[in-house]
């Protein structure tokens, strides 16, 4: 059974906002279904940052409709013997380099299908060694699309590999985290989530510290405290936060990724 | 009647460029309304400018098809009690907060609807207290962009909130503005119109200051210099702007936002 | 014969990321022809570097399916003499200012359809001297989406400008080339094709110096090295490149555009 016309296909890679590399896999991909309809995520992932990509994706693809085609390309052992996956995962579909890159969606929802992409019948005629996502993961994309069976691709895969993520430490009255991602408005976003605080907890009894900085109090929202002010809250992806607002916290506790956050109450 | 199943649907923010924010609030649009053309406008706003917002906001919507969905988060009150409003002005439709983002739209075509966004039915079910462009203004915008008739979103409104903008000091030899927007180019865009100069001047008797530089004449075009010099010309939104040829006026200048510039003859 | 209603569009300019100036374009298109796929190649093109935009078409647009228009503004003499031109080549279509932005995609395949843009009947009833992009660029191109004959626009044309482009010096036993461009990793993309090296040449019997830097060998991927190390590779659109091995080249080497990169054997 074929695929709806407007599939929509989204893009996650390191290449850099509108480097050239993505407009060549959108170029492959319309060149093959010209009704997809093309989203991106994002292409700032850091170089190589495999976990930064991982984090982004399990943030996003499943705010998407089911039968979405997520292409992740974070891939720095390119054209290496590291397979290339195809994934079903909660009705969204992935194409990934085998490198961990979907870790974080697979421990939320475990893959349903899972086949390695092997079949050089759906790819490129030539194949470039550094660059897979334009001659491997475009236009295998492009076929899915189009209706293809994802069992076409290669051997069914047991599993893939999965990276190891920082979890907070929980203690009995502090948890210890630390900086996962930082948004453009320089909000620090940690690893801690809603569900790892106990119940019971006043969110006005709890203290959030992060270099010499303390914000006490849980805020519901940014705007409710003056400008400048240093607040914590869990912010739109159930994650701890800390934000200063209309400010930017990285830049005033000089703060960056990987950085402790610990929690007492 | 329902609309036609390529509504457009442009999104103007401050979340930054290819922020994963911004993926996720096309996701919940395009799980509702898979049909719809998605446009970026900017979301390099620098972070809760919505000064900055309204302007980019008033130079580009226009230009789309009437009917257009334009959604615009410039919203550092979110979550508090500013209220959310649907606007139809000069035919194109606006969700966006009330917050002065729509000050400039609002001065040149005043809004004949216009409603409050209080209507749960159409939001998720979840709402994040940080994150109504994902969780309010997407999918009201995909109901809308399916059909909905406004006036289902809340209650009718008598106005919005309107922000004071800068506005030149008109002489009888003098007009005295400032540099409201600095582009990629590093060309310096002020708040005089070509309407604020009175009929008759010559456009070589004129001269534009800014710091210790001066334009003499108006140009027509960039390039009827040679590179490196400093040129004044009304540019293509109506706008005064002084630019250096194949460079950088804010750079040469050293001038940034809020500069004061003068226009003698 | 009307062109299908999906037909694909694409923007290549100087503008800077997500400018609000890309998106005028966008709604003037959009205007005139609500069902086109609108693809964004780069905005990232330095200001006015016309063989830098130059080269990211030239690797870029031939990946489109046929009959794509790809609309081109790297236009510094925007507003003066120089002429617009509508050229057909390889079954796509383009739309440039007449300032050798054509340059290495006519080497490649000379045009078959060569046109003066100059019919102001498809331009927007009024043009400002500063951006044709939007005024005459973008309506041309909404005019050839719905199945506008090129041979309306304006006079044919027996030729347009091509630049001098640098090439390299090709010795018996030594290739002097130099850096045409830096990716977002970056990667040092020189103007060394596969096809400048004579055959026979064994790829570890080759040396590639760049600065005081030198890589031994050739390298067929990025991570068939350790993380640190210098690779000299011929990468995804056929050029030599230098590359260190999750890291910058541009950085480690402190090298930019021009730098000379030699390579013996």
């Amino acid at each position: 059974m074929p695929s709806s016309p407007r599939t929509i296909v989204t893009l996650t890679t390191d290449f850099g906002t509108e480097s050239p590399y993505v407009a060549q896999m959108k170029g492959v991909i319309l060149s093959r279904n010209s009704e997809v309809q093309l989203v991106d995520i994002s292409h700032r992932v850091a170089p190589q940052d495999i976990l930064g990509g991982a984090l982004i994706m399990a943030d996003t693809c499943h705010r998407f409709p089911p039968h979405t085609i997520h292409v992740g390309v974070v891939d720095p052992g390119v054209g290496t013997d590291r397979k290339i996956v195809f994934a079903e995962m909660g009705h969204q579909r992935f194409i990934a380099p085998d490198n961990g890159l979907l870790t974080l969606l697979a421990q939320r929802t475990p893959p349903s299908q899972l086949f390695a992409v092997t079949n050089r019948t759906y790819f490129l005629s030539t194949v470039s060694p550094t660059f897979h996502g334009r001659d491997i993961f475009a236009p295998v994309a492009a076929h899915l699309s189009l209706g293809l069976s994802p069992k076409r691709l290669g051997e069914k895969l047991a599993g893939f590999t999965m990276l190891a993520f920082p979890h907070p430490v929980i203690e009995s009255q502090r948890i210890t985290g630390q900086v996962i991602q930082i948004d453009s408005f320089g909000n620090l976003i940690t690893n801690v989530l809603t569900s790892d605080l106990p119940t019971g907890v006043e969110p006005q009894a709890i203290s959030v510290h992060c270099r010499s900085a303390v914000a006490e109090g849980l805020s519901p929202t940014y705007g409710c405290h003056s400008p400048g002010n240093l607040v914590a809250l869990f912010g739109s992806s159930g994650r701890l936060e800390l934000a200063v607002v209309n400010g930017n916290a990285a830049a005033k506790l000089a703060a960056g990724l990987n950085e402790p956050v610990s929690i007492t109450w």
